[in-house]
C-alpha cells in the first residue's frame, strides 16, 4: 500500500491527482463521443443532492419550473449579435431529420432542414419568445421560470464536470417591470448560489461583477461566484446576468404597463451546472480522494460489520439494521441521516479505502468486540485514515448529527484558511507578475498555480492586454466591505474597489 | 356561461376537446420548434410529481441513475440492425459543430463531423457501449441502472404530450447473467409500471407481450401496458424489452460466468414518458377541462378566501394559514398533503373555475358565514362543480386524507367501468369488422373509438394485414388470468389466449 490512495498526489501532479479522484471515486468517465462524459451513479447522485436542495431554494424565491425546446432554430439565436457571437463558434448543428441507406449502402443524412437547428447551448433566445407571448401586461410580471437540462457547448479540450461539450445544468429566466426590480433578482440568485455554495457546498465563494468583458454574451452585467480551488486557481460556480432590455429587444417581449404605455421587458438568467461536482472534488479532495461535505453526500454514514461466524453475523447486522433506522430518524440538516450498511462479503480493508476514496464522511465499523464493549469504532473522512473515536452503539445515533455538522464547518473552514493564506493585496503590476511567475513552488502540499490577488483594475481593454500574457483574468469584483478606493495598476484610472485576479479553469 | 368550461365538448369533437383541455389548464403548448412543444409550470409540475414516484419505485427495486451523452455516434447506431431501420426515418443529425459568417453575411454551418451524431431517439448503443467497458465478470452483474433525459424522434405530426419531437422519458438499462434474470427484470419493471399507472394515475391497465410486427426494434420480446382512452382507443403508456443478446452481440457486452467461460449478458431496456400527461388528461379529463388523480396532483387541495372588510380578510386569512398548516402535517399517499391558499384579488368564479379547469381535486371556500357557522365549504372535481358539502373546520384536515383517497379510488373505478363498458370479446373477423365500423356512434357522452375487443388471433403478418384496412392493431395479450386457447379469426391457427384490439393513438 503507498502512503496515499491517489497517486499521483496533489503536489505531484495536480492535473492528473483530479482524474484519478473522478476514477477512484467512480464519478465519471469520458463516453466515445468525443467531449461527452458519463455520468456514473455515484457522480450522479451526488448532482440528485445538488438538485434537491437548490429546487427547492428556488421554489421558495417563487420560481418555477418548466421545460422548453431542445433545439434552437439559427434565426433566434442570430436576434441578438453579441449573443450569437459569443456562442457561435462552439454550436452542435442539426441539418438533417432523417438516415437513409445510400446506393453504397451506406446510412447518410437526408431530410435537410431548410433552417438549421442549433442544440441549445442556453435557451435565452428560445424562453424569450415564449416568455413574449405570454406576457401581455403588468399582471402577468414577474415571470419567473427555472428549467433544469441538458445544454451543448462544443468543446475541443474537454475535462471530467469541468469542461464537456454536453453539460447538465439549471437555468433560471425571469421577466420583471423594472429595472430595478430585475436587478435584485440577479443579485437574490447570486446570493442564493453564494448560500449554497458555502453552506452546502462548504465552498467559500467570493461574489462580484465580472469585468465587461467576461460578460455573458448579450448580458448587460454579470455576476458571479468564484472559489479557489486547491491549486489556487479560480473556478467560477455559478452566475447571474442582468440581461437589461437587450433580449425584450430582440424578442419584442413587451408589456402594457398600469399606466398603459407599452414598454420592454427588464429580464436576468442564471445558472449552475455539474462543474459544481469538479469544484467540489477540486476544493475538498485530498490525496486519499474524494471527501464530500456531509449535506451533499448521497451517503453520509457507512456501517462496516465485522464478523466470522454466523452467531456474530446476526447479532452485528441486527445491531447495523437498528443503527439505521436510529439515523433515518435522527435529522441533519433538516432531513433524515443517509446511512447504509455495506453487507458484501470482501475484504475489511477494501471495503473500508472504497468509502474512503469516495469520500463518505463518517465510517462506523460494528464487530463482535464493540458489541461486547457496547460501542462503535468511528472514522472521519476529514481526519486521517487511522484516527478511530469509539462511542457508546445507545448515543451514536443522538452524537451523529453534531458529527456531520462538526465536519461540514470544518471543511469549509479549512477551505477557507486555505483561500486566505494564498490571497495577497497587490499595489503593483510588478508585484502581479512577481507573485503569478513565483506561483510554481509547492505549499500546503499541493502544485501551486498561485491564488488570489486583489488588486487595483479598471473595466478597460488595456487591462486584459496587460494580464494575458501572465495567463490570468479578472475574476470578479468583490462585492464585500466598504468601498476601497485606489488607483488601477495598468491604467492609472481611480476605481472604487479592488478586483480579484487569478488563473482560473 | 355555456354548460362547460371546454368547448367543444368530448362528444362534439374529442380531439379538439383534447387540445383546449391542455390549454385551459395551461399545462403546454407547442413552441415555434417544429414538433417540439413547451411544457409549461402546470404540466411540468405533474411530471415532477410522476418523476418523484416512479424515481422511489426504481431505487427501490434495486436502479441507480446515471447520466449518458445525448449524442450518438452513427456508427453505434448502425450496429444493431433492427434498431437502426427502426429509428432512422426520425433522427434528427448533427453534421457541423459551428457556425461562421459566410461572405454574404450570412450565418452557416461550418466544421463538418467527420461521423454525423444522432440525437438519442433511444440509448440502448450508447449505454450498452458503456456498460460492455463496466462488465467483466459475473460478480459486476446484475447492472441496474435508470436514466432520466430527453430524447428526439422527428415527428411528422406532432400533438402535445401524445407525439413530440423532443419528449422527456426515463430509460432503464439492465444487464443480466441469465436470460431468467433478464426476463424476470422486464416483468418485474412491467409491474412496477402498471402498479404506478392504477395506483398513482388511476389510470386501468391491461399488461402483455406485442405482437412480433409490433415490437421495440431490436427486442426480443415487448411488454406493454395499455389504457383505454374516453374515446375509446387504446394508448400505449409504457413498454419494458426483452432485448435477449441482442444488443450484446452488437456491442460484445460479455463477462466471464462463475465457470469461467465467456457470455453475452442478457439485457433490459423500459421506459416511461411525458406521454402519461396525456394519457391521464385523455382518462379523467371532463368537459369541465382537467381532472388530477389526487396523487400526482401537484396542488391537492386549494383554499379560496371570501372576504369584503379587512377585519374579514385577516380572520379568513388566519383560518386559511391555520389549515395549510394542518394539511401539511396531515399525510396522503404517505405524504404531507399539498394545499395552497389562493389569495389573488379577483372574483371568485374565476378562481373556482380556473381550479375546475386545472383538475384540483378538493376545493375549499372559506368566508365569514363559515367561520361564524366553524365550517367550511367544499367541492370535489370529480363531482358537479356546484354540489357542495359543508365540514366542520376542526375536521377538515383529519378527513381530507379519506377524501382525497375517495377520489383517487373513484376515478380509478369510473374509468375501469368504462374500459369494460367499452371491452367486448369476438369470435369472428366480421364481427371485429363490424364492431370498429359501428364505432363512431356516440356513447357514454363521447365520441367513440370503438373499445377494445377481445379476440384471438396469431402473431402473424396476415393478422396485421387483415387488421390494418381498420385502423385497428394488436395492442398485447392481456397476461391475466389462465389460458383461454382458441383458433385465430383470420389465419385458424390455433392460439392459447386472446389479444386486445383497438384502434389507438
Amino acid at each position: 500500500m503507498p502512503d496515499h490512495a491517489i497517486s499521483p498526489t496533489r503536489a505531484e501532479d495536480y492535473p492528473e491527482w483530479y482524474q484519478q479522484v473522478v476514477k477512484a471515486a467512480d464519478l465519471a468517465e469520458q463516453s466515445p463521443v468525443r467531449g461527452c462524459m458519463v455520468i456514473k451513479p455515484n457522480g450522479y447522485a451526488v448532482w440528485e443532492r445538488m438538485q434537491a436542495i437548490l429546487d427547492r431554494m428556488f421554489k421558495d424565491t417563487g420560481h418555477q419550473n418548466a421545460y422548453f425546446p431542445l433545439f434552437i432554430p439559427l434565426s433566434y439565436l442570430e436576434k441578438e449579435a453579441q449573443h450569437v457571437e459569443g456562442f457561435a463558434k462552439e454550436c452542435a448543428v442539426v441539418t438533417h431529420h432523417r438516415l437513409e441507406l445510400s446506393p453504397e449502402g451506406k446510412l447518410v443524412p437526408t431530410g435537410k432542414l431548410e433552417e438549421p437547428l442549433i442544440v441549445r447551448p442556453t435557451s435565452e433566445t428560445i424562453i424569450g419568445a415564449m416568455f413574449a407571448r405570454w406576457i401581455q401586461s403588468w399582471r402577468d410580471l414577474p415571470l419567473l421560470i427555472n428549467q433544469w437540462a441538458n445544454v451543448v457547448r462544443w468543446e475541443m479540450r474537454p475535462r471530467l464536470f469541468l469542461r464537456t461539450t454536453e453539460f447538465l445544468w439549471q437555468e433560471g429566466h425571469t421577466a420583471h417591470a423594472t429595472r430595478e426590480e430585475a436587478v435584485e433578482e440577479t443579485l437574490r440568485m447570486l446570493d442564493v448560489y453564494a448560500t449554497f455554495a458555502e453552506r452546502d457546498l462548504a465552498m467559500p465563494v467570493i461574489r462580484g461583477p465580472k469585468p465587461a468583458a467576461e460578460r455573458f454574451p448579450g448580458a448587460v452585467d454579470t455576476f458571479s461566484i468564484e472559489a479557489m480551488m486547491q491549486d489556487g486557481k479560480a473556478l467560477q460556480a455559478g452566475t447571474s446576468h442582468f440581461l437589461g432590455q437587450n433580449f425584450a429587444r430582440a424578442q419584442e417581449m413587451k408589456f402594457a404597463s398600469q399606466s398603459g404605455t407599452e414598454e420592454y421587458c427588464w429580464t436576468t438568467s442564471w445558472g449552475v451546472s455539474t462543474r459544481l461536482i469538479g469544484a467540489v472534488i477540486m476544493t475538498h479532495a485530498d490525496d486519499d480522494g474524494l471527501v464530500l461535505p456531509p449535506r451533499i453526500a448521497p451517503t453520509q454514514v457507512v456501517l462496516l460489520p465485522i464478523h466470522r461466524t454466523p452467531e456474530e453475523k446476526e447479532s452485528v447486522l441486527a445491531c447495523c439494521r437498528s443503527l439505521e433506522a436510529e439515523l433515518a430518524a435522527a435529522r441533519f440538516g433538516g432531513e433524515p441521516i443517509r446511512a447504509r450498511t455495506d453487507t458484501r462479503e470482501i475484504r475489511g480493508g477494501d471495503k473500508t479505502w472504497q468509502y474512503i476514496k469516495q469520500g463518505v464522511p463518517l465510517r462506523v465499523e460494528i464487530g463482535p468486540r464493540d458489541l461486547a464493549a457496547g460501542s462503535v469504532s468511528l472514522t472521519r473522512r476529514d481526519r486521517p485514515p487511522k484516527e478511530r473515536t469509539s462511542l457508546p452503539i445507545a448515543r451514536f445515533a443522538a452524537e451523529a448529527p453534531r458529527l456531520l455538522e462538526e465536519i461540514q464547518q470544518g471543511l469549509f473552514d479549512r477551505a477557507r484558511a486555505f483561500r486566505d493564506r494564498r490571497s495577497v493585496r497587490l499595489a503593483s503590476l510588478d508585484a502581479v507578475r512577481e507573485f503569478f511567475s513565483s506561483g510554481d513552488a509547492s505549499q500546503d502540499g499541493v502544485t501551486a498555480g498561485g491564488g488570489f490577488a486583489h488588486v487595483h483594475v479598471a473595466d478597460d481593454p488595456a487591462v486584459a492586454a496587460a494580464l494575458d500574457p501572465l495567463k490570468i483574468t479578472v475574476r470578479c469584483i468583490p462585492m464585500e466591505g466598504p468601498d476601497e478606493p485606489g488607483r488601477c495598476v495598468v491604467t492609472g484610472q481611480e476605481v472604487a474597489r479592488p478586483s480579484v485576479l487569478a488563473k482560473s479553469y
